[in-house]
């Protein structure tokens, strides 16, 4: 550990998400977001998402440039491999979540980050999705997330670090607990 | 609907996936998969994720490329846009699983598909992840599905293809029930 007189600066700007979240209490109606994607087939496995456009603050949002997604299964599944398949898309929303957490929590609590990665692990017995035997689930058995992290605080307050954006999470909410999905043909 | 001569061709090659499903069936220890990812952070709330290498069929294997990914926050969050943030991905990941299935389903039915679009919507109040209140979720509250398909056949035939595959999605599973998720700082 060194010391330092520079102040902590992980990029986040913790004052603004403070002010955030002052504003939204006093206006909780601000606070309800609709987050969006579209997907078109484009052959076999492959398709390509989109990312452009959200509600939120009461007012539809866009991002500075539309964000896409190429998404396929592998040649071992007979497949062409034109992208990451989406199982793995949704380890990567996993640990974006999470990584961003630790980026937050440890600015909150004036930590200088150095260097954080995090290795994801999904196991999956593919009987499932093959439907060779119902007692097996289609997704993941499980998902192990390992950190290294280099930042000026002790181990301790770095395992505390991550266990708070463990609890702030929204993926890892959405992946822990279940979550309603209805889908519709038009 | 036209009469066609031509075989039903949507990409999929679902003889190799009928295989596959009868070795596997014959050495289920070939069935358990590991899928991976690794994030870096980069500033703020900015990572990126890389996809790479995974395990099934019993041995280490890699995809034909390297998968990049940037995540971020938007800027209303005081962030630097440089990605989707992880929710949406998460979008993405549940999107593109579906939409193989579709894919994969309709050319297991003999169905030729003209053409597949989805459109996801997430809704999240964000009072959740912002600490303000307790009872609301981090994750989504719900997410809608919608999609739109071009195909050979009537439309109860195209609202079975959607269900069998929604019956048979690794993500739409890992969205609906509960997954185990285990961090460690190392």
């Amino acid at each position: 550990m060194t010391t330092t007189d520079t102040p902590v600066d992980n990029g986040v700007n913790v004052a603004a998400l403070l002010e955030a979240r002052e504003a939204l209490t006093a206006a909780p109606e601000a606070a309800q977001f609709q987050w969006r994607a579209n997907c078109v087939w484009e052959h076999g496995t492959h398709s390509r998402s989109t990312i452009e456009r959200f509600f939120g603050l009461g007012g539809e949002q866009q991002h500075k440039t539309t964000f896409s997604f190429d998404a396929d299964h592998p040649e071992i599944f007979a497949s062409e491999d034109h992208g990451a398949t989406p199982v793995e898309i949704v380890l990567v929303g996993l640990a974006s979540c999470l990584t961003a957490g630790v980026a937050a929590v440890a600015q909150n609590r004036e930590i200088q980050l150095r260097s954080v990665s995090a290795t994801l692990e999904g196991d999956m017995d593919i009987q499932g999705i093959l439907g060779i035997d119902s007692d097996v689930r289609n997704g993941f058995s499980g998902i192990k997330v390992t950190y290294d992290i280099d930042a000026d605080a002790s181990a301790d307050e770095i395992k505390a670090i991550v266990a708070q954006s463990q609890k702030r999470s929204a993926v890892y909410d959405i992946i822990t607990n279940p979550t309603n999905v209805t889908v519709e043909v038009r």
